[in-house]
């Protein structure tokens, strides 16, 4: 069987529904690979500059979505995040699965510019239950948590854009089904099978 | 979540791949029932009517195919096979996948009557291998291995139709892999997303 290319993964839900631990799970697959996003933000104590983050001046960045460098970026607190493409493509034709751990938005986004990006929702059990997970934290204070559920609400509201969601009820159950659609999304019968008929055919030729 | 509705799988492939093996896999979890077919020939020793086939004249098989009655229906040497529709229909309904373990012709005829059931194909890794293993079964003539093979390669030529392809190169990783084909398509977001929306949007409001 010829060598695929990969698949991009974009992976979204609300805050506190555990999306970040069903993405270090992917990542452990050598398989699947995290894009190194762009960022505006002065870099953290121990953050290297092409390992967490390209960090950047406002103006380069302008200069890249300008360019149309990037497959989707965003605005937090005045500083610019996005993910370059390039980045993203030579992933992809190395045979590696991308996986991108973005917002709704973002999400949005990136099935525009790359209409065969797979895009998993992850829901949380209720919200109920996200309200328990984002109180437990201890770090937000209520009127954030009445914010961060509303915010959920209006992302849970453009799932049918999304082509898969989980609920994640418990982590390495997500975990297991992120991994099963993956597996079944790259046993898909491609649009061009063209070439998978010809290896059957040329070996009957004796080729 | 609300309960679902179970999906129509069809796995099929050129005989010596090794789809009854994954099949019988498939069955092991509670949740994937077979279908009991209906065929005009003779009960064997130890088959019972109604659990290895319905076993019927070829009048009452006729006046089901003129009824509409059947997915899909075969003729092999002067007898009928074939899918009760109602039988598959009624286990869907339960919640139950359905596995049908039927040819490519018949995988064709039940997508035409129910476009959403999930077409699964199981490959060998390749012709010289499939000759192999027709030929390690040492009940077949020469001439009827290369019969076989020229009907594989045309089956091959049909995998278009197909959703998936699973290349079997080890029992276990085919039956794997189709399991994570089932799994992924009940993680799929619905066409009808809304009662997923709707639980989370009730819960908001207090409901």
């Amino acid at each position: 069987m010829s060598r695929k290319k990969g698949r991009l993964y974009v992976i979204s839900g609300p805050s506190g529904t555990g999306k970040g631990t069903v993405c270090a799970e992917l990542l452990k697959d050598i398989g699947n690979e995290f894009s190194v996003s762009m960022t505006t933000r002065e870099p953290r104590e121990g953050e290297v500059d092409g390992r967490e983050y390209f960090f950047v001046t406002h103006e380069i960045f302008r200069d890249n979505i300008e360019a149309g460098n990037f497959l989707e970026y965003a605005t937090v607190f005045d500083n610019y995040y996005g993910t370059p493409k390039d980045m993203v493509l030579s992933r992809l034709e190395r045979g590696r699965n991308v996986i991108l751990d973005i917002d709704v938005q973002g999400g949005l986004q990136v099935k525009k510019a790359m209409p065969d990006a797979v895009l998993i929702f992850i829901l949380p059990p209720s919200l109920a239950e996200l309200r328990c997970r984002l109180e437990g934290r201890g770090t937000e204070t209520p009127e954030k948590i009445e914010r961060r559920l509303g915010q959920a609400l209006n992302e849970i509201k453009l799932i049918g854009e999304y082509d898969y969601y989980i609920v994640n009820n418990d982590r390495e159950e997500a975990a297991a089904l992120a991994k099963s659609i993956i597996a079944a999304e790259s046993a898909r019968v491609p649009e061009a099978v063209k070439p998978i008929i010809r290896e059957y055919e040329n070996e009957s030729k004796g080729n």
